[in-house]
C-alpha cells in the first residue's frame, strides 16, 4: 500500500469502461484500501455506454453514476467556444479540451455529495488531459486529493494491464489489435498512435475515420443546407428549430457523409512535445464556417480584427486546461458582447470535403446593396477619398520627408 | 483646365491598357496641358500585355515603359508574405494588396529618371488601391504630386467613358458586357461586381473562374505533389529546383486543375465598407498550406503561437497599404528570424478542392519518433508530470482557496 | 451663403463661450440663414461656465442649454476607462478623448428634441477632436448633418477672429496673450502650443500648470491617503464614502498640492502627426496607481497579462474616437468581468510627485501569508519543482537535441 | 549517497560564496562522491567577490573560476531588453531574470571544457530562478545533468545550514540577522522577505535600500543629465562617450542619489504564486525613461503601438526563463529593426524620485516645427480633414444606419 494513503477512504473515479479505468478500480482498492465510486460523464460518446454499470460493479466499484452531460457540454462549452471562433493552432476544434472540465466539475459534485476524499482519473503523464482534469477539480475544490495512477503504477504496457486484469477477473474489452488511440464525444473524434506517429507518412483514412468518409468516397452530388443562428448560437437547420445536441448530430451525419471536417495535424502539447493526430469534426467544421460567414456580414472590421486575436487566446486557454478561470470567463464576456447581432441564416453547399458559401442573410447585416453600390447620391462621396488618403498617408509622408532631409544633410 | 495645374509638365501614368487608363491619357493632357508617359508594371498579368505599346501611343502617350516586375514581386513581396503566413481576415492572400506597392515604387523611379512632376493612377475613390498606391509613392518621394482622375472627373459610367474615348479616337477594347471587375497577377485573380454584390446569392463559379475549375469539374483521381522549402521559401517542386515565378506558375496550373484555392468572402475594406469578392489562388493556397505544415514540425509552440498574432498584424498592415513602413519591415524581421529552420519537404494530395497532408520531413524537425514515443528511458519521465501539474495548477488552487475562504467568511 | 445650405434651418452648436465658438454663431447664421442653439456640456470645466447664457444670446444664439454631464462623464466614461487601466501610449489618461463623446451624445439628443437639422462644432481640422465628435454624432444619428466651420472658413488667425467678432459686436473674452491652448475638465487639463511646440526645450512648469504645483513646490512632508474600491471603482477616501465626482475633486486637490500627475509627452495623433503636450492629472494619476496596486493582489497572472494587452487596445480605440463602438463595448465587457474581485483598500504616500505604495488589502486577495510563506506542510511542495521545471523545459530540450543532432550530422 | 549518483564524477557549481552555495560543495561531494568546481559569474555584484577563491577552496572545491561577464551581460542582455522597452508586469526591469541565463551559458562552457558531468545551482524550488538556470543550461546542452540540492536536501532552515557548515568547518559569512533576501548585479538590487512579505505594510525604505536614498533624503536641488543613444543603445552621458557598464554605474550613482528607480511591487511568479519585492534600479529607470522619450519622437505611431505589445511579450518570455529561445530571438529581431533611427540626445531633470523630461533631439525626429505648426502652405491641408473624417467614420455610420433600419422595422 502506498504510504500515507490510509486517510483515503472513498475515491470517485472518472470511469470509461475501457481497460485502463477498469483496472484502476482494483488498483485503487489494493493501494489505498478505499471504496471506489465510478462516474461516467456522458458527453456524447453514446454507444460506448452500454453495459457499463455491470462492468464497473464486476470490476469492484461500490457504485456507478452515469451522468448525461451532453446538453450542458454543448450549450455551455461547445457553443461558447464556437462563438469565440477558437481553433487551437488554427485548426483543432478543442473537442477533447473542453470535455475534460465538464466531467471534472461533475466529479467534484459527486465527490462532495458522496463524501469522497479523493478523485482519480486515468490520464497518462504524457498528455494534456491530466492538466485539464486537475485544474478543473482544483477550481471547484482546492483541497481535494487527486490520484493519477498512470503516473505512478508499474504497468508499462497493454500486456501488463491485461495480465493485471486477468489476475483479478476484470472483464476484458473485446480484443482489438492495432487500434488508434481515440477520444470521442458528440463534437469530435481524435485519432492518435500507430502509423500516425510518423508525420512523414500519409494516413489511410479508410482505416482511421469513423464519423466521416474520405472526400473521395463522398457523393458526387453536393448537399445544400441552411443553418440559422441567434446571437452566435445555431438554432435551426433548414428552417427546423432544434436543440444544440440535435443540431450537432444532424450536421455530423450530413457533414460526415460529405467528407467534411477531417484534419490531419501536428500540434504542440502543453507539455512541450509535438503530437500528430487526425481529427473528425464534420458538424463542427460546418458550424465554424457558417458562423464565420455570418460574422463576415454582421461584425464591423475593428471588432472582427480584434476578435481574431481573442480567438487565439481563447483557444490556448481552453487547450491548456484553464476553462474555469477568470481569463476564460473574461474572454467569453468579450465574445458574447460581439455576438449580439450575429443572427441570421447561412446557406452552404457541401461537396466532397468542401464547404462552399451559398448565401448569407441577416437583419443586422452591415453589408447591403444600399451601402455597397455607393451610387452618386449614396452614403459615399468619392471626393472624400482625396482627404482621407492624404491624412491617412501623413505619417508615411512625414517619415519620407525625414529620410530625404537626413539624406540631404549627409550629402 | 484644372486651376493651379499649369506647373504640371510631365506625368507618369500607371497604365494597364484598359478603357479606364486609356482615356486617362487624353484627360490628363487636356486638363493639365502635360506630356503623359505610360508605365506598365508587369506582375504576371501576362496575356494582357500584348499590343500595349501601340495602344498607349495611339491614346496619346509620348512614351511607354513596360517593366517586368514579376520576379521582384514574387521574391520580395509574395514570398515575404507567405513566410509571414499572412491572410487578411483569415482568408485573403493579399494578391492585389502587395501588387500596388511594387508598381508604385517603379513609377517613382521612372518619374525621377524622366523628370516628371506627377504620378497618376486609375484607382477609384471607393477602394483600397488608391491608398496602397499613394502611400507607396509618398514613401519614396514625399513631395511627388499625385493625380487620381477617377476621384474628380465627370465620367460617371462605362457609357460616359466609351463616348469620351470615341470622341478622341482612343482604341476601344473589345466589347465585353456584364463582366466582373477583375484584378489579375501571377499570384491571384479577384472577381467583384454583378451578382457577386449580393451575398445572399451563390455565385456561378463556372462563369466567374478563370484560373481554376470548380471542385466538381476537377479530375476524379487525386494529384500528388511535393514541395521543398528553404528557410520558408519554396525552392522546388517534385524535386525539381525552380525559381519563384515558375513555382507559382506550376502550382497555379496543378492547383487550378484540381479546384484548389477558390474563396468567396465578404471582407472589410480600409475605408469602412464591406465588399464581396471571389478569389482564385490555386498556387497560393497550396503554398500557404504546405508552409503551415512544414512549420508545424519546425517551429516550437511558443514561436508558433506568437507568430500567429504577427500574421494577423502583417496582413492588416499590407492590406492597408503600408508595405513600405517601419512596422512591416519590423514584422518581417521577426518572421525571417523564425524561418531559419523552416526547411524541408511537404507532400500533398490534391483532390477536388481539398489539400490533404501526405507527409512532411525536415532536418530541423522538432517532431521525431525519438521524442514522440517517449519510451521508459527516453527524454520524458512521467514522474515529472505530478510536479508539473501541481505547480501549473497553483494559481488555480490559490484562487479556489480564496473563494472558499470568502464563502466561509460570509457564512 | 454656402451653396446647398438652404435646407439647414436650425443648428445645434457645441458651445464653450470662447472666442472660437462665439463667432461661430454669427458665421452659421450668415452662411446658412439658420437659427443657432448653443449647447454647453459641463464635464467639470466649472469656473468657465459663468455668464455663458448672456454671452451666447448676445452672440446671436436663439437659445442655450447648459447641461451638467459631470456625473455621467465620471461614472460611465472616466471610471470605465480607469477599470480598463487604459493609458494612450502608456501615459495619457485620455481626458479629452472621452469628453468629446459624452458631449456629442447630448448634442444629438438636443438636436432631436429641438428638431435641428445639423450639429456644428468648433474643432479644427488638425486634431483628434473632430473625429471623436463626429463619430459619436454618427453613432446616434447616421443622417445628421455636421458642420465644422474651422475646416472651411477664411479666418486664419486669432487676429482675424477678433476683427470678425468686433464687427458683429460679439463680446470678447478678456485679452490673454501668449496662452497655451488648453482643454480642461474634471479629470484633467492638457496644455499645448507656444514653447511646448519645441520638444528640445524644457517647459517652465510654473507658467504652465494650473491644477498642480511642480514637485519642487510641494510640501516637504508627505501626505497619506487611503482609497477604497468596489469592483474596480473608487468609492471612498480615507474611509469616507463619496460619489465619483467628489472623489476626483478631492484627489485633484491633494494630488495637485503634492505635485502628482504631471506628464510631458510627445504623442501620435490619429491624423499621422506628433504633438507635444503637458497633462495635469493629479487625481487620475493617484486613482490609476491605486487601482493597479489593488489589481496586483486581486488579479491572477494570466488575467493581468492579457488585460495589459486589452488596456492598450482600449486606449487606442478611445483615443481614436470610437467610444460608441462594438469593439469598445466588447473590451469593456472583458474588463468588467475581471473587476469582480477588484475590491479593497489602497494606502498611498504622496510626496513631491511620487506615489508610493503604503499598503494594500482585499477580501479577495490572492496574496496572503498563508500562500506566501509556503511552509513545509503548506500548499507548495518543493519536490514538485523538479517535475515542473523538467516539463516546462521540455520544448527547450527538444530544440537543443535537434540542434545537436543537426550539428553532428554535418560533422 | 543518492542512488544512481555514481556516474557523476565532476560537478560545476554556480557559486556565490554565500552560506547556501558554500555548504552545497560538501553536500555534493558527500552525496555524489564527485569533484566540485566552483564558478562565479560576475555580473556586477562587485564587492561581494572579495576572498571568494580562498573560501571556495576551504569549502572543498577543487577549483574556482571567477568569470567577469559584466560587459557581456550589459551589452547582450540588459541593452537588448532596454531596446525592447520590456518591463515585467509594467514595472520590473528584469534584473534577476536575464542574469541567470548569462551565468548558465558560462557554466555550460566550463562544464564542457572541464569535462564535468553535471551542473549544480543553489536556487530554491519556490522561485523563478531554477527555471531560468535550467532552461539556459538545456538550451546549450540538452543532456547535461542538473542538480538542484535545495529541492531535495533535508536542511530546512538557516539554522540547519549553519550547523551543517560548522560540522564541516565551512567558513561562515559574517552573522547578519533579519536581512532581506537580496539579488544584486550591476543593473539592480531586489529585496524580498521579512516585513516585505506583508503587502499591507509600508516598507521602511531607510532600512531596505542600498543603491538609492528614499526620495525624501535626496538633494533639494535637481540634477540635470543628458544621455546620448545610438540605435537604441546608450553611448554617452553629458557628451562623454562611455562603454555600457560605465554608463550604468554612472547613472546608478546619480539616480541613486536622487531617489530614482525604487519600485515596490507584488508580482506574479511563473510558478503561480504572488511575491512582493522592492527593486532598486536607479540607472535602469533613467535609461528606460530616456529611451522612451527618444522613441516618442523617432518611432511612428503604428510602430510604437505594436512595439508596446511586443514589449509585454518580451518581458514575459525573459521573466519566464526563455532568453535562449527562437521566440525571444525573433522578438529581438523585430525590436532591432525598429531601433535603426532611435538615435539622439535626451536631457533629463532628476529630482527626489522624479524623472522629468528636459528636452529631446534626434536627426531622425518625426517631430519638427516644420511638421508641427502646419502653416497654411505646409504639409497639412485642413480641407483634407472633412474627407478623412467622413471615410474614417464610415463604418460607424453604416452600423448606425443598420440600427436605425432595424429599429424602424420593429416599430
Amino acid at each position: 500500500m502506498i504510504e500515507n494513503n490510509t486517510n483515503i477512504k472513498k475515491v470517485v473515479l472518472a470511469y470509461s469502461g475501457g481497460l485502463d479505468t477498469s483496472i484502476t478500480i482494483p488498483w485503487l482498492k489494493e493501494n489505498y484500501g478505499c471504496e471506489v465510486i465510478a462516474v461516467v460523464g456522458n458527453v456524447g460518446q453514446d454507444n460506448e455506454l452500454d453495459g457499463l454499470e455491470e462492468k464497473a460493479i464486476q470490476s469492484g466499484a461500490s457504485k456507478i453514476f452515469i451522468e448525461d452531460l451532453t446538453d450542458e457540454f454543448v450549450e455551455e462549452f461547445v457553443f461558447e467556444t464556437l462563438k469565440a471562433g477558437a481553433k487551437y493552432e488554427g485548426k483543432y476544434l478543442l473537442g477533447t479540451s473542453f470535455a475534460r472540465p465538464v466531467i471534472a466539475k461533475k466529479l467534484v459534485e459527486i465527490a462532495h455529495s458522496e463524501g469522497a476524499d479523493a478523485i482519480a482519473h486515468g490520464c497518462t503523464g504524457k498528455g494534456n488531459d491530466q492538466v485539464r482534469f486537475e485544474l478543473a477539480v482544483k477550481a471547484f475544490d482546492p483541497d481535494m486529493e487527486i490520484i493519477a495512477p498512470w503516473r505512478t503504477w508499474e504497468l508499462k504496457s497493454r500486456e501488463d494491464e491485461i495480465e493485471y486484469a486477468k489476475e483479478r477477473n476484470i472483464p476484458l474489452p473485446m480484443k482489438e489489435d492495432n487500434i488508434y488511440s481515440e477520444d470521442r464525444n458528440i463534437w469530435h473524434i481524435s485519432h492518435e498512435g500507430l502509423d500516425l506517429e510518423f508525420p512523414d507518412t500519409e494516413p489511410d483514412f479508410s482505416k482511421v475515420l469513423k464519423m466521416s468518409v474520405p472526400p473521395e468516397d463522398a457523393p458526387d452530388e453536393p448537399t445544400y443546407i441552411s443553418i440559422a443562428f441567434e446571437k452566435g448560437v445555431p438554432v435551426a437547420i433548414d428552417g427546423k428549430k432544434m436543440k444544440g445536441t440535435d443540431i450537432i448530430k444532424t450536421l455530423n451525419k450530413i457533414g460526415g457523409a460529405n467528407g467534411i471536417g477531417i484534419d490531419d495535424i501536428v500540434e504542440n502539447r502543453l507539455v512541450g512535445m509535438k503530437v500528430r493526430g487526425v481529427y473528425e469534426n464534420p458538424g463542427g467544421a460546418i458550424l465554424y464556417r457558417a458562423h464565420e460567414i455570418l460574422e463576415s456580414i454582421t461584425l464591423d472590421g475593428d471588432t472582427k480584427h480584434y476578435k481574431d486575436k481573442i480567438s487565439i487566446e481563447f483557444a490556448n486557454v481552453v487547450y491548456n486546461g484553464k476553462w474555469f478561470s477568470p481569463l476564460r470567463e473574461s474572454l467569453s464576456a468579450f465574445v458574447n458582447k460581439t455576438q449580439e447581432t450575429v443572427t441570421g441564416d447561412v446557406k452552404l453547399k457541401l461537396y466532397k470535403g468542401n464547404i462552399i458559401t451559398a448565401g448569407v442573410t441577416s437583419p443586422y447585416t452591415l453589408y447591403s446593396e444600399e451601402f455597397a453600390t455607393f451610387g452618386e447620391d449614396g452614403v459615399y462621396d468619392q471626393n472624400d477619398s482625396q482627404g482621407f488618403v492624404n491624412l491617412y498617408a501623413l505619417s508615411t509622408k512625414v517619415q519620407s520627408m525625414m529620410k530625404k532631409k537626413v539624406k540631404e544633410s549627409v550629402e
